[in-house]
């Protein structure tokens, strides 16, 4: 929590949950990044957060970027970074798309089926592509379903086939998962990628790249390993499985980069009990999953939050939003422990909010306006 | 599937994914709910779809609204519908909301709390207040949580303090959750309603109506009771636990109102399998759960999916969306039926969208454009 987000809250006049950013912890998050793997692209993973400031400052600090869409590409572009900062890592794209993409100079996509490499043959002539292979996510908060990827002994023919079409066959992909904790989920996955590089090697074709995707976690209640941690543990697993011979490496930060960045100010709208001898407090905030906390799906994500009465005694409580859907609870299975005295009207701090938060909010269901957010 | 809406999208200049609202469906389905419970006012709940063209057509039909938010109340107001037709029906809400929506005209309040009367009776002198009661929502398809009222004990209490501060005790509301396809949970949430109005009878307070919420569906792949069969089976519980001293009635359709009148069209981005061997297809759509498909969370709702190939030979897929995220899938628990002549390119029309698809939307994940909207 920064005393820059807490000044400009102090000072801010209009009303309503919002978001602030604070760019002096993105900057030193890329410079952590960058710092842990010197040799290792940087591509920001602009879904996570792609308010222009942060896209401005991260293009003036030298980051490339992993975009969704023709839409996020479009965002980096006008930052005035160059096309050959991007990578189109989306492996689901309409062929009209993929032909948008490389007229604005686009030369970097993934893929992760035949498929798509067709499409790409076509609309992307002689573009490099990486293939994503499937990683089974152990230890990761959100593993990842199997909707991204194949299996490693297909990328080799995704590969082959992408050469065969006159394209370059670059490199692999693969994501150990979201808000990874286990330092070793990436050692497994950069032995699969060496593998690959093998069997492509014994077929003739030369593969250069690694992506070695997101996961790199964001601080919430529970303390999670620094950068530096993740980069030596990722540069030992590199030289193990490649050795002399190392390839060139991409990351993808998203949560990782804004996540420890952001702050939600939020209010209490209500509390209340369901009953006389209920034991457990609701308390309503005037934000919930659809304004901005849709990461506390399945209370994935359990963020920390501070309160004016904090050091007051605390019982757990229900956590909810303020819309009038049954599903806009944050925290039930496991209640959250918040001071006794908290009142309504009470302002509360939400932490770790700068990443999947404002894109995750809707258009404005029941009514309230989608997250506001201001960078600073 | 209406003529009309296909015509529009034959027509349709437009690319990208679209919902289509006819609007003859919206009048047909208005008709069928006045029909059904002539004595019983509809309260449409517009946080289901609150296009203006909605909005419009109900305010002319004579149809009342539930609202959530001041956001909504403004845009019922938007229709020149008198103040006097709005149930400011959130039972969260800010004082200086409950505060503004007074000062447009509101008269009649949910609440479900002491707390939230205290704030009613210092910011909407003299209003009519309702209570809402728990329901258990056995039969429906989203039983919903406890967010939303308390026991039928407190009820009573939270009544009886209104009175006590100068507002009007009017009535109790329940939800028998959404999608309910069990005709018997209205007559148990009736009995309850009747205990409370007898209970603050007995403490020198005439409540005067019954609010009976929503949760009338709307056909997806299954078959449900129509709305003359809720009619009737409400109609009897009424008179069965209220004699001939019937109160007032409100209902709140949302999904039943506009559900079956919006069809989505959208199109088959990619069809792929994970590895050689994968007996399942992954079909990759341009639209997915946050650009309006939210409702298939944990599979909840299965949509009926038209595509130009069927009457072909099918075989199960997973239905995924287009973003880089991957809780974007749709159905993979249990996979869907598709023809196995289904292409990338080929355009899909997925039915009974009208409801809760267009507002669930995000602002814009991954760069994607909101659900973009045509009522007709």
């Amino acid at each position: 929590m920064s005393d820059r987000i807490l000044d400009f809250l102090r000072r801010r006049k209009s009303d309503g949950p919002c978001v602030v950013v604070d760019l002096d912890i993105v900057r030193e998050n890329y410079a952590a990044f960058a710092g842990a793997l010197p040799d290792t692209s940087v591509f920001y993973a602009a879904k996570a957060n792609p308010a222009p400031e942060i896209l401005n400052l991260l293009a003036e600090l030298g980051s490339s970027f992993d975009c969704a869409s023709v839409g996020e590409i479009e965002m980096v572009l006008a930052t005035g970074a160059d096309a050959s900062r991007i990578s189109y890592g989306n492996t689901i794209k309409k062929e009209r798309d993929i032909a948008r993409a490389y007229a604005l100079g686009v030369r970097l996509f993934a893929v992760d089926s035949v498929e798509e490499v067709e499409k790409i043959a076509r609309a992307a002539a002689g573009a490099r592509v990486f293939c994503r292979v499937l990683c089974d996510g152990v230890g990761a908060e959100w593993p990842l379903s199997r909707k991204f990827g194949c299996e490693p002994a297909m990328a080799s023919d995704v590969l082959e086939h992408a050469h065969r079409l006159g394209l370059e066959a670059y490199g692999v992909s693969f994501h150990v998962g979201s808000q990874q904790a286990n330092l070793g989920a990436w050692d497994l996955a950069l032995a699969m990628a060496a593998d690959v590089f093998g069997e492509m090697s014994r077929r003739g074709i030369e593969l250069k790249m690694v992506n070695m995707g997101g996961g790199f976690p964001t601080r919430y209640l529970k303390d999670v390993p620094g950068v530096p941690s993740y980069g030596e543990a990722i540069f030992q697993s590199l030289t193990r499985h490649f050795g002399n011979r190392l390839p060139a490496t991409i990351i993808e930060p998203g949560r990782g980069m804004v996540g420890n960045a952001g702050v939600i100010e939020a209010e209490v709208v209500l509390i209340s009990r369901k009953s006389a001898e209920d034991p457990i407090r609701w308390v309503y905030l005037d934000i919930g999953k659809f304004h901005g906390l849709a990461e506390t799906m399945d209370e994935a994500i359990r963020y920390p939050i501070r309160t004016p009465k904090d050091g007051d005694q605390t019982a757990p409580c229900v956590l909810a939003g303020p819309t009038c859907d049954s599903v806009d609870v944050l925290y039930e299975k496991t209640p959250y422990e918040l001071p006794l005295s908290l009142a309504i009207g009470d302002k509360v701090l939400i932490e770790a909010c700068g990443a999947y938060t404002t894109t995750y909010s809707t258009v404005g269901f029941n009514g309230f306006a989608p997250l506001a957010s201001h960078v600073i």
